[in-house]
């Protein structure tokens, strides 16, 4: 913002708005950066929860470094923005090899993933015929959650020749989903540990029938957080660590003070006969995910804050259509009063999921004092890279 | 497209990709049409579903004619279109009152909807500072699924005079949102029914004390073609039809050849050990909604047809991470032999939900037979309209 720009508060924008809180970014981001540091292994941030380049930059200490994104869409906006060592963390479809061999024509090292022979063939004949090196991962599977060959299956080795023969073997990466659904600390330790044994085992095996394999990722962002030793990996991938959200807070791997991402919404009626009190915030806003209906304590569509991001103890958006949402208090609360025009802000289940359906942040720092009334400064407006 | 450009079929963008079939879409468009028609009441469709210019031609015929929208955004972009009839069916939040102000300033009549005397006088207000009539419609509850005052609530009379004596009581809308809830025909005429006596007795309720009201506006898709009986009634609101999708299939609304709305993804992987076969369409493809979840069939996150949209019995999409579909066979049904690479089309629970994660529509007409192989020629691309 210029110095003569009005000063703009989440008290202006009109609702429903995605709300960034810089500050706990920046303490998530240095936390995990911090424990990678201690356990000797690079950070390869994954962009697809906040698909921003400031976001990025508060991951990376302000310099682009290596990161992972979930579509080609964001490969292309991160080189435009100057990095240069890009994972493509999604098995790639062999259509999509011409988007790729482009960007490695631009100077770009975009890995792709692949975990069968036919995809592997596809890479092979696309790099022989493009006259360009295509680096290529394969993915292993280490608790059945997605794709992925198992570290005992024959076509680990097969993929392996095929890219090793084609100089295009990088080397394996492998993602704990299972850690998603482990409600303990122990529990993602132990996640944390098989990924990673899992991970070194299928880099062991392609290296003793000789394949050089220089990348050994793993990640997720219970895990990342959860890991002790990770000794034979090369590289931690991790992304909602930069926003969490209740399903992170929910098994532990923060505190709900650790949310940086909501959505500020505005009362736009009541109905006391039911407990409900009505938002112009629905599932458009925060999306359809239920994330934490599995989880011990299920917080509906999310919690409620007042502008300040002060929880409203025991008020829970239990309900959502497209452009309206529901919210009621827990059994034992009293319904607070919040009359029309009141506005809120949503803490989200899944910041992926409730990024997902917005533009762009309106930038806050909750770090700093608020200059007018209760309602926090926007100090600056991120946009979101969108499509695939 | 411009005769010299490339023959593109749906074999032809990167996947994933929103599909629309124009020929159901139109026909989808007639059937509701003609049902009202035969009624002889009006019809405002609600273009919160496609969120596009051209779809929204369809269900007018060509013309611009009175529509609904859910967010301000949409105003905003149909008035650019040359649409001047519009209602937004949010209850107002008063800060929203100045975008209101500036629509009716350009000649287009906004209509703003509200249930409470404080927006009720927030729009008065409004109405008086800046010297123009804002048309407002008192939300009436049928059926207890979100806002609205009760029909024999004091609160409607006490809303009915504030905006009488300004001058902006326009009228009565009812949504039944139960009928999203009512498995059969029957349930769903008796939703009609009663959707349609509320309204009514709304309005009588009104003019009883003097005061008058010119539009008397009901509506959702199963009760827009359920009902028998419209009288008392001015319009009628529908706006999922126009897709229709599985929700509305399981209802009975519509056929499964009736959807005109789906995703193009392409297999990337197989997981025989599991049963799974991977593709690249996700929750950030499909949304994560699962409105069939609760209905007697449930669809996961969606059928699966090959690239002309003939239906793959047994095959389901029933997992989704931000980017990876997972699609099984249905008990007693063998998994297909989908080689990595095919392309497939996702029919989804939620047509709305499911188009919002998308910036258009590629579209197709399959009344036109596919001039290269199987898969249909693109004839254009359709832009949606996004943010608030």
């Amino acid at each position: 913002m210029t110095a003569s720009a009005p000063l703009t508060t989440l008290a202006d924008p009109d609702t429903p708005f995605a709300v960034l809180d810089v500050s706990r970014s920046q303490r998530n981001a240095q936390r995990l950066a911090g424990r990678l540091h201690e356990l000797g292994v690079a950070l390869r941030p994954h962009v697809k929860t906040a698909k921003s380049l400031q976001v990025a930059a508060l991951m990376h200490d302000g310099r682009p470094g290596p990161i992972t994104v979930s579509t080609l869409a964001e490969a292309e906006a991160f080189a435009d923005g100057g990095y240069t060592d890009i994972t493509y963390a999604v098995g790639i479809a062999p259509h999509k090899l011409p988007r790729v061999v482009a960007l490695l024509r631009r100077g770009i090292t975009l890995q792709v993933l692949l975990d069968s022979p036919e995809q592997a063939r596809a890479v092979t004949a696309a790099a022989g015929e493009a006259g360009v090196r295509i680096p290529a991962l394969i993915e292993v599977d280490c608790d059945g959650h997605r794709g992925g060959v198992l570290v005992d299956d024959d076509a680990l080795l097969t993929i392996g020749h095929e890219l090793h023969e084609a100089d295009c073997l990088e080397g394996i990466l492998v993602h704990a989903g299972e850690s998603y659904f482990a409600p303990t600390a122990a529990g993602q330790r132990e996640a944390a540990a098989h990924e990673r044994d899992i991970a070194v085992a299928a880099a062991q095996r392609l290296r003793e029938k000789g394949m050089e394999v220089a990348t050994v990722s793993v990640g997720s962002t219970p895990t990342a957080h959860a890991a002790t030793d990770l000794t034979g990996v090369t590289e931690v991938r991790a992304g909602n660590y930069v926003f969490f959200d209740l399903v992170m807070a929910g098994l532990g791997v923060c505190g709900i003070d650790d949310l940086a991402l909501s959505v500020a919404v505005t009362v736009i009626g009541h109905r006391p006969e039911h407990g409900w009190i009505l938002t112009d915030g629905g599932w458009m806003a925060m999306s359809r995910d239920r994330g934490t209906a599995n989880q011990a304590v299920d917080h509906g569509y999310g919690l409620v804050t007042d502008l300040t991001g002060t929880l409203i103890r025991g008020l829970v958006m239990t309900g959502a259509s497209q452009e309206h949402g529901i919210l009621t208090a827990r059994d034992g609360h009293p319904l607070p009063d919040l009359p029309v025009g009141t506005r809120l802000r949503i803490l989200p289940n899944h910041a992926c999921a409730t990024a997902a359906q917005h533009h762009g942040y309106q930038v806050i720092d909750s770090a700093e004092p608020p200059t007018t009334g209760t309602a926090p400064r926007i100090t600056d407006v991120w946009q979101r890279i969108a499509g695939w």
